[in-house]
């Protein structure tokens, strides 16, 4: 099995991921929408609100998790990593607005109200565990 | 808005939440099937494998993050929490195996495989954050 093929197919196919960060080991998570450029697939972007308050958090403790979605835990393909970082991106929402929109093109009314608000984040993954079936689970790294 | 009927009507309507974890102030997030006895609105139960590393991380700190999974996050009504703890049950997978089955009738299969090595445990929620809309949130207290 290819699991960076998996890889780049589920993380093709996700429209969201849960994001976990942690201050003074108190966990914290939520969804986010993402894209990612197939040139690169160990850097995830997300755009948020300058002053939501996980930007706080990132900048307490910038080791973040993630997992895509599976709708069902029994058969669906996901992806899991705990050795990642983030950071804020020297990109702009307008360098990454078609990247965005063609992974999830219903963002293009959040960010026609938001986008002003809006800053980008990276998500940089060392390592992410592909689970491509429940007796098919393998690991890639960057 | 009534937001206690608005996180019941969330957590009723929906198969898994995004697990956090924080061990060393390093997160670690899952995807996890669940369940709630609506008499007890503050209490999340799910079943995991015995030897499932996530029991080690609740072992090493008991505090955890959870958010259910909204399918557009511009109109999906969802809850979140980080002031939250976990235990393992008294109860076992007999005892809620009818509420697990109410709550997701596709654990079936996984109970009827793999039941004899899954324990039960309890997220105790202490406030959870319900997003009804855009510019709709609530806090709910237990």
């Amino acid at each position: 099995m290819d699991y960076l093929e998996s890889y780049r197919k589920i993380v093709k196919g996700s429209g969201v991921i849960a994001l976990a960060t942690s201050v003074n080991d108190m966990p914290n998570v939520r969804i986010v929408n993402f894209c990612c450029d197939k040139e690169n697939p160990s850097v995830l972007y997300f755009s948020t609100g300058n002053d939501n308050p996980k930007v706080i958090e990132f900048n307490e403790n910038n080791r973040v998790a993630f997992t895509t979605i599976p709708t069902d835990l029994n058969d669906t393909p996901h992806i899991r990593s705990h050795s990642a970082v983030v950071q804020k991106s020297d990109k702009t929402l307008d360098d990454l607005k078609n990247l965005f929109l063609e992974h999830s093109p219903g963002l293009a009314e959040m960010f026609e109200m938001a986008g002003a608000y809006l800053s980008v984040y990276e998500i940089h993954i060392k390592e992410a565990t592909v689970i491509a079936g429940m007796e098919d689970i393998g690991t890639v790294s960057f």
